[in-house]
């Protein structure tokens, strides 16, 4: 029997949208072929800002434009990963969605559609992750974990390459072995 | 010379939207007007709960209605007082504004209109508010007080009348007093 039975409370994780449970990169890439006319490969996001993986400045124009938030492919494994961390922790989806507030309604019904055993209480949009009080963040943006006051986890992503001060996962598989041993060592 | 020039770092305030720099009894008046031709006072909304305030389940109706958040005044004194603040605290706008996804972008932008020194870095848009790690937390519900682990101000509403379990405040000029002697006592 494993000791995490005796916790006092569950624990709490805060987990990000884009380029974490979101393909944003995916989407960036669809949304650019659709245009241009041109396959750009997910390698073109290595080792630079997001804003700077298309050419044309397409980032930071797609970003603004209607519907791109809300049809992204959902992350590999996410979806499976998330329904099974919520047995045992409780998990809230914190985005720095305020940036764009168009996107908000548009992410809103993402998770509705594609994650719909998360309850509207435990959705975050938000600028700033600094105030965000769960035990566990998993980020792709080391913006974001470096405010951030409890246990990090940098969700691997092109333009986070090199970055070596937080505990990095690869896959959302390894998110699950992760926490299993956290449960394990609780 | 006050200690709290000593301080660390600056201390955190989360302050709610509806019933406390937003006056959501007096737009739920003028819109019931406005609709059924009748003045209900806003002793109405005393010792009931918020939904309960008017008639014709009209409160219910209303919060999912096009334009309603955009055009809520501004509570007496908010915007001053929420300027003061700024100066010696990080303030947050903290809305549990998620259970009305319509009204995400009504409220981004009225607080751009009429908070436009707050920073979309500094915009909370929420559920459950129990994991907002600030040091401070502003608000009329006692269910968004309960499960916060800092210090709580329970700003006085008609559905919070009799609760004493909270350091009540009534008006915003009552809020600047509690801060400027929180700053002589830090």
């Amino acid at each position: 029997m494993h000791n995490y039975f005796k916790m006092s409370r569950r624990k709490t994780i805060a987990i990000d949208m884009d380029g974490v449970i979101a393909d944003t990169v995916a989407q960036f890439i669809i949304w650019y072929e659709r245009e241009f006319g041109e396959r750009i490969e997910k390698e073109a996001f290595h080792g630079v800002p997001e804003s700077e993986g298309l050419p044309n400045g397409a980032v930071r124009k797609f970003v603004y434009m209607p519907g791109f938030f809300r049809t992204i492919p959902v992350m590999e494994g996410a979806k499976e990963a998330v329904l099974e961390l919520t047995k045992n922790f409780d998990v809230y989806i914190v985005s720095a969605a305020v940036e764009f507030p168009q996107s908000l309604a548009e992410k809103y019904e993402w998770l509705q559609e594609n994650f719909p055993f998360i309850s509207w209480k435990n959705i975050i949009f938000c600028g700033d992750k600094s105030i965000i009080g769960t035990d566990y963040m998993i980020d792709d943006h080391v913006k974001n974990l470096d405010g951030y006051s409890g246990n990090c986890i940098l969700f691997t992503a092109g333009h986070n390459m090199g970055i070596e001060r937080h505990t990095r996962i690869n896959t959302w598989k390894e998110v699950i072995e992760l926490f299993n041993k956290e449960l394990e060592h609780a």
